[in-house]
């Protein structure tokens, strides 16, 4: 059982409306609904590769209830501390003319000192018996940007590994608790260590100073130019096959949702990557984060290039 | 007690973002929800010029729910039949800085047969002991474009007035049932008769046909030039004060409001009209639809003129 943390999760609503008037009323040909958030989307992922997944985290007010319903209208599993403020939307609105999408974020409830508390338990509770635990995604209002570091020391005590998804500050921090793996993308990388980072080996040499500061391996996403991975077993780089332009949304989330998939499965490194490269590509062809077509996935699997460095 | 009719509620949801970028990525400053929909506007703007008001409607699903909460704690009563669709959403986009605003009205949900049986045993025991019946909003998919027609209809069986808000075929169908007022503004008035109308004296002779066609009085809302009303006792204009640039959205519902509230409280034309234009006005001052400022509306009473026009 792999147990994905979502502390602010969203309805994502999307609009798809042809030849959008900006500055006027529209009136949308299609509008779709799905739960979001990034660790909702590596949760549906997990589902849809038959992996055992249960999501936790927090929930509020009549968007929260909707939250909760779509989840499991999708067959994920997953339980939710209530909240006293309202769970956050995201707007998209995707103009199916120009392919323009524009993308509106809400930031989240507060959430207060105590409901975090119950969370708590609710994680303690989680870790006995669980294979992996997910970090992934935006901290709410209010709770401090070590949060992740301290589930990340309590995992460590249970013996769980952990995968994270995060950057910057919230990402330096949680490398000292020792995750298994962490997967910033160039620009969360860029944010952790504090400087422009032009090129692989630049990428490279900032991985290794994530796991000089504790991460056991550092999984960079660098776009379509796919992933960089440094461990302690080697260095690789896993080039996914050119594709035609689709939607990115999600794709880092599936290439976690790939790499804890492959943790538990054991998989090598270079089968790892490969998987997970695979899993962002078919994600991108998908029309919707969190989903991929099986045939993509297999497609992008028979594409992909892993190659290993040569240690330096 | 007046008995507001919304048949295609909405949950309004308004996101406030300094510098849209219209084709990436938007963390919105300030998010606000109300109910909404022209009907639960009209409402609100009884509910605070103190008139006894009561909406039933049709709402269905998690923001049916939504719509319902938010209508209790803006302290309207509602009664709304479930549907099995879910109630829509409407989601504006305001920009801070060049105060451009996108409108994106969700379409609704489709209002099976047995749910509108079940609304019209819901209308008709409303009827009992009501003053007045409005009428206002788009009718959603599913629903026949004589609709309206057929519940002023029943209206007129019970002897209760109507005043309806609509256009086009809807307002031409609804015209021989022999509503009140009917308040089209100049676009649904040029749909009802299908042609262009320039000028007030064109406008006129086009609410003189519906008159004929059986409506009591046609109001017809020009927006920066006020109302014109066509009615057995005579022909009005109320122009309103010159104002700065505000948010329109909701201002016809003003009117509305204003109208019906006059029709209870058996005000004569040109005071019924004076307070209805100042309602408008006020609604274009205040912030969000629905609500206007008690200064602002005595403001703009004492700055409306309203004029009788001579017997052509």
């Amino acid at each position: 059982m792999i147990v994905v943390v979502s502390l602010n999760p969203a309805l994502d609503v999307t609009h798809h409306v042809a030849g959008v008037d900006w500055s006027g009323v529209n009136r949308p040909q299609q509008v779709t609904t799905a739960p979001g958030g990034k660790g909702l989307n590596v949760a549906r992922t997990l589902r849809a590769l038959g992996a055992g997944v249960r999501v936790i985290g927090l929930a509020g007010g009549i968007t929260g209830e909707a939250v909760r319903a779509r989840l499991a209208a999708a067959g994920v599993a997953g339980t939710f501390t209530p909240i006293a403020g309202e769970t956050r939307r995201t707007f998209a609105v995707v103009d199916t003319s120009s392919h323009d999408a524009a993308l509106f974020n809400e930031p989240g409830p507060a959430v207060a000192a105590r409901e975090y508390h119950e969370f708590l338990v609710l994680y303690e509770n989680s870790l006995a018996g669980c294979g992996a635990v997910v970090l992934s995604g935006s901290l709410p209002p209010g709770l401090p940007e070590d949060s992740y570091a301290r589930l990340a020391v309590r995992a460590a005590a249970a013996a769980v590994p952990v995968v994270l998804d995060a950057g910057g500050t919230v990402l330096r921090r949680a490398a000292a608790a020792g995750p298994a793996i962490v997967k910033p993308n160039l620009a969360e990388l860029q944010a952790a260590v504090r400087r422009p980072l032009a090129g692989r080996a630049a990428a490279a040499g900032a991985a290794a100073e994530l796991r000089a500061a504790g991460a056991h391996a550092v999984v960079v996403s660098l776009g379509g130019d796919g992933l960089l991975a440094v461990t302690g077993e080697g260095t690789w780089h896993a080039a996914p096959p050119a594709q035609a332009a689709g939607n990115p949304t999600g794709a880092g989330d599936a290439v976690v949702a790939g790499l804890v998939h492959g943790l538990m499965l054991g998989r090598p490194w270079a089968e790892r990557l490969r998987h997970a490269a695979a899993l962002g590509t078919a994600c991108v062809a998908a029309p919707a984060a969190g989903h991929f077509a099986e045939a993509d996935y297999r497609r992008a699997l028979a594409g992909t290039q892993v190659i290993q460095w040569a240690d330096r």
